[in-house]
């Protein structure tokens, strides 16, 4: 074992990993976000974060960077380095090409068919392999990748914006700037980062809604600006009967998916529009949303950002299929008439949703309100 | 003018009376809450706090400490001392005869009638004379007092507990313990703190409500807690109709008012169980709201918390009655079907009701907003 391998490993440097992996969160997918910091004698001499599918890993802008200077040093990466051929060679195989001493990962891969491969592999070749620094942070960095991995299903965040007695709009449906501008911008955020942006019949026909990503009111600085628009998210559109038109501004802003439990027989006209026709079994014209999520899934959707109204918000709610809710209050009481947060009638209160609140933080004059459920999936 | 008069005035004394005269806060009922400092050539030589009615104010405190080192000394009150002759001699007049150099208080009195005639009266004996300091602070403190003085209403908070999703109780009515044991405590000392308690028929028939403060549940030291039970909040019913029998929990725990448009000849049966009956003019059953409040603020209350259902709470919202919501939410979600946190029947947007959002904290497991009317009364 070299020298390096004996240093402590420092927590600080896996913290500026972390910071470069997030700099990846709105255009890795359908990959993780992963930072890479090459450490020789207490120096950092190669910094790296993986872009986009299909570029260099992290690890090989960092190896790039350190050169010669990689050679006896620690690697710290925010996941596992892979072990496999991709559409780019496997990272582990460069890293002990490259002499390093030591790797430190935060977490392991979370595939279970290849956790700890490429840990092993590192191994083999005599790299001294830690794993385990500051996993908790890493994790909530891919907590879509990971489920994805795990579970087969992406993580569902529903966004919903309300008033502080939980209304979202007037009862004649009058709803428009609810909340300010810079809650629409940290929408706008979320949107970016997912890798579907999904709504309802209900929404898109009441609102014209478009769901679509808008530079210049993301607030991003240049770099990460340009990633985002040139990885927008999938957009989703749940309609069982398929009631939008495709003049709709839904469709006219761009290629769409569909999912939707109408003939098959409206494929074609869908195609024509460069828009993709999803059948997904259901009943009495509700698209079975698990499966949808599952085909998302196959199709490498890490994150899927709901945007829809109190039905199919409600629905997902309802089917425990709610990872992340994300509630945009706005300081106004829109009163007992208006409409409900979520279609969801309990009756009693053993039937009430157990939630965990994560995070409550000021938005310009409206706050955002981070809330996870408290039952396993 | 004296050497001490000279010297710049320091924020930090004030800040310290200001946190003395927050010991008062659950005690000093119908007084306003009132700390004071004395200082000689940089050093406290006394310190005092006004903690009950019919006991020394705060200057006369922190004078018998200071004793012979008053003269020539500053010093700083968060109220502008008193001229008028009332169960105590004015607090002026001793800080003249005791030889001080300068008085610096941080607001003025807010009666308009007397407003500036102790700092006057300080200024002739030729006392060097600041107002200002800490001036918003030292508002916050007695916003209700001020409230009081300035427009003869008291101020009204309201507190309300809710699921994220503004929900108060299923239809059924099943609510208890939405929230958990730091939100009651919470709870527990915003009804120390006022000067009445206030619920309605509803409420007080429905949960079997005796609105008391339990000095068990306080959560404070024992000088405050001892302090807060000498002085309990007196308990107001709001019960149009005489609904509440006499044998109902609320009535059992000790004397309350009710407030109420029914005959007066019920009042001796009132009488005799140790209660007092108020009429107060009103319409269909319903009590005058406002004019409770000017009667409750003629007898001296500054803050009225009103612990009440949808109904009432919904009819001093719809009245613009409300100085500050407190709304413990808890981590859940009640449904669509459940009670909503207001009688409020809104039809457009414009009639919304514009809050800010000035505090929002973790209790325990559930958070407390505290927000206020955008709109002036």
């Amino acid at each position: 074992m070299s020298l390096a391998a004996q240093d402590a490993v420092d927590v600080r440097y896996m913290a500026r990993a972390l910071e470069l992996a997030r700099k990846g969160l709105y255009s890795t997918h359908p990959n993780p976000r992963v930072g890479c910091v090459i450490v020789r004698d207490g120096q950092v001499v190669g910094e790296g974060w993986h872009a986009r599918a299909g570029e260099p890993h992290a690890e090989v802008h960092a190896l790039r960077q350190a050169g010669e200077r990689a050679r006896g040093a620690t690697a710290y990466v925010t996941l596992e380095p892979c072990s496999h051929h991709g559409r780019t060679p496997p990272c582990a195989e460069a890293l002990v090409g490259a002499g390093l001493a030591r790797v430190v990962a935060a977490m392991q891969d979370p595939n279970p068919q290849v956790a700890g491969r490429g840990l092993l592999l590192l191994a083999e070749a005599g790299i001294a392999v830690h794993s385990g620094v500051l996993e908790a942070e890493a994790r909530e960095l891919n907590a879509g990748f990971i489920k994805r991995m795990e579970h087969g299903l992406p993580l569902v965040r529903i966004k919903l914006a309300m008033s502080l007695d939980g209304r979202t709009a007037m009862a004649s449906g009058e709803s428009q700037w609810i909340t300010g501008p810079a809650a629409r911008a940290e929408v706008q955020r979320l949107r970016a980062r997912s890798s579907v942006v999904l709504s309802g019949a209900d929404t898109v026909l009441a609102d014209a809604a478009r769901l679509t990503v808008r530079p210049d009111e993301l607030g991003l600085n240049a770099e990460l600006t340009a990633l985002a628009v040139t990885r927008p998210p999938l957009r989703v559109l749940v309609d069982g009967r398929l009631r939008v038109p495709l003049d709709a501004p839904f469709y006219q802003a761009g290629a769409a998916l569909v999912a939707t439990c109408a003939a098959a027989a409206a494929r074609d006209r869908f195609l024509e529009e460069g828009h993709e026709l999803l059948a997904v079994p259901g009943s009495n014209g509700h698209v079975d949303l698990r499966k949808l999520l599952a085909e998302l899934a196959a199709r490498g959707a890490n994150e899927v950002l709901v945007e829809a109204g109190p039905r199919l918000a409600g629905a997902f709610a309802r089917l425990g299929l709610v990872d992340e809710y994300r509630l945009f209050v706005a300081p106004k009481l829109l009163g007992s008439s208006a409409r409900p947060l979520l279609e969801l009638p309990l009756a009693r209160m053993a039937e009430a949703q157990d939630l965990r609140i994560c995070d409550i933080r000021a938005v310009g004059d409206d706050w955002q309100i981070t809330a996870v459920p408290q039952r396993p999936y």
